[in-house]
């Protein structure tokens, strides 16, 4: 495997109350970030059909992840905390969605297709839980409910740049695994990381950990079922 | 003074978070629950001018203030949570606004009269202040916002009763003054006050103890703005 | 058939912009008013454990239809506006919610355990993006995206009662099919379409009808996923 | 005078339902935009004290104003309007703040006095009826909230462009005028009109004019309770 080995710093998975979250659901977070999806995918054997699917729900995904960063920013009180959100939110889509459109189109998926795309249960589910805990809760809940998401992706990343099995010679999918597994994003998520347990110490995080946990929970699982609808086109 | 003793139980103005919240922030809070807007309330020389313009911003402040508690059934995550603020709310719609309206009635102000009379800006910015807090933060937040209002009227309807200076024979205002220094108003607002504890306890309120006194003084503030209103039209 | 004919009003189901709304998503309309879970729950032929799952389910998704009532009351700018939500979310919580538990009590289940089921996919993408319609949009949204389930539901208690094939005799379900085929339920029902009618007259309807239909057309499709949950354990 | 003339488009004030707006209000905008603080800025002659009034409070209404742009990115439904919104809201916390912050620098103030100055009540008012348009509203009512705001400075700007009576020349307020009479924020300011007026034209705003024009007539009277603390100062 020729994949550079990351020069950054690691990621800080298990720091603080992340550490915390993600070791307390090890199990569902294990099935999150070694879905048998990823693997197939990692490997270069995931069929076309199943990537494509995953490919344009995962858009409608994050015209959904954008407007949670941008409750995140809503939910700001100071100017600092405003900016990191307006960033990640910018991030996101002048940034990330840009790329995936033209990653579509390598697909041959024309933007107007993917919007025209409907959203499948899972994708609605995903997308609104975590608004939902955003709305419901204060910034705090919503940064547990977005970590999954960033920093799971980071992991997976990494994950597949170490494994003995990867392959990305002539791999389709090299492009995403060198995206995820890159020093940028592994920068991105590690930021989110200790975002999250900045706000949680400040916010009584030990003490609402109960409530944290569950939501952040719901988010690995729902993470995992998003994996499924493209691994059930394979 | 004729008015009967209460027989109910004591005010729990020092228990738990909302005690320590209201000490520390003793001089604010002695300017709200002692304005001289109230002392001449207690004995009957407020000028009728002065109350009806309290009277009127205070009908359109409790459209809003049901807002805030169908926003704290709306951010509930229990049955038993929902039911509180759904009976809360109904207490202020079907409960307090009727009555409201018929005590316009008797200073010559129809519903009508009410809906049309512009918000002042001291209106404004209490009411909005609260439902923007319960928006920004999680429920919490929004029960330290709504404690100033719910249990400094109580402590105000006690403050009066017991003053020697009160005069309630031949008082204008005795309904208002026998209403919140009664012995069911008093629960209510020793409800809620419990009620903000019981949510400090499960949700980190001493971790986050800074930010919750900055919104319950800026309740207080805005509370004693609220007096100011009427007090002006003296 | 020994079923009471209704002596009610008949439904509105084709009165104002709810009738275009209806019309313009009839394929779908009728996946979800004649679904297979309805049929088979009309003749008593439905499996218990396909019935115990839908009623579990359903608990939970009544916490968060309560929570998108609330959500219509904070969206509220007239207190007649405010009663009317206040109401329904009383009528949610102290009505509907305590029937259900006593009702999924003779199934054996107690509170603790409907509290304790995980949500499934499909409970969460309904109730996810009804609270998120609302939220991102206007009253009128929301309102949109509360009508197929209110509505529909008396629906289908009409279609059971006027099918020569339900079975009320020894029927388990008898008791569900009388509560939504009832008077009452239908008079909530029409309460419901008319207000939408009144709000989509008031706020521009007919010029947002693409995006109104939008929301109306998913809520319908996740109703029927909602029993295919059910009906999926026969 | 030797402003010199601006040389892009005209501003577009007369377009639309913005134009409508402002028409049907036209006292009320009359005494935002020719407010004597403005006057007394344009001829310099406005005391130092009256003007840092002004700006510190500016300053805590850009958290908030940033806040309510990144509420409008939360209740788009495509990507083009989440870009216009996260620009927007970039536009504010990475362009404008930083300047203002500069700015307040030259008068002495830090961004630690900034943050640390009590938000006053117009402030509090002005902000929070914002925020909670945006909330209990749709995105177009958001709008209808905010475009007094932008459009009404580049409109201020103009007047004092035009102004004989105006003095830039040793002016101590030459840079804000500069600013806000420039092309640059001119295009800001038609960018906005023609958003509101393309959303009204999609989302029903002729049918829902009512509740539009309170909603801008109120923001409007709130900027000119926004000058007048400042104009208090002198």
């Amino acid at each position: 495997m020729d994949v550079t080995i990351a020069t950054g710093e690691p990621l800080a998975l298990d720091e603080g109350l992340f550490g915390r979250l993600r070791r307390d659901c090890a199990k569902d977070w294990d099935g999150y970030v070694n879905h048998p999806f990823l693997a197939a995918l990692a490997d270069g054997s995931l069929p076309i059909e199943a990537f494509r699917e995953f490919l344009v729900q995962d858009y409608l995904y994050l015209i959904h992840y954008a407007r949670a960063y941008a409750l995140a920013a809503f939910k700001s009180d100071t100017l600092e905390s405003l900016r990191i959100y307006s960033r990640a939110m910018a991030a996101i889509v002048d940034g990330e969605m840009p790329v995936h459109i033209a990653y579509c189109a390598d697909w041959g998926l024309t933007e107007k297709d993917l919007v025209a795309t409907p959203e499948r249960l899972e994708t609605i589910a995903y997308t609104r839980f975590l608004i939902d805990r955003g709305m419901a809760g204060d910034l705090l809940d919503l940064q547990a409910a977005l970590a999954p998401c960033v920093a799971g992706y980071a992991e997976i990343g990494d994950i597949i740049r170490r494994s003995a099995k990867t392959v990305l010679q002539g791999n389709p999918y090299a492009l995403w695994i060198e995206n995820y597994g890159g020093d940028e994003y592994r920068g991105v998520a590690n930021a989110a990381i200790r975002q999250l347990n900045r706000s949680a110490a400040a916010g009584g995080g030990e003490a609402r950990y109960d409530s944290l946990l569950k939501t952040f929970r719901g988010a690995v699982q729902l993470e995992t079922a998003f994996w499924g609808m493209g691994w059930a086109k394979r």
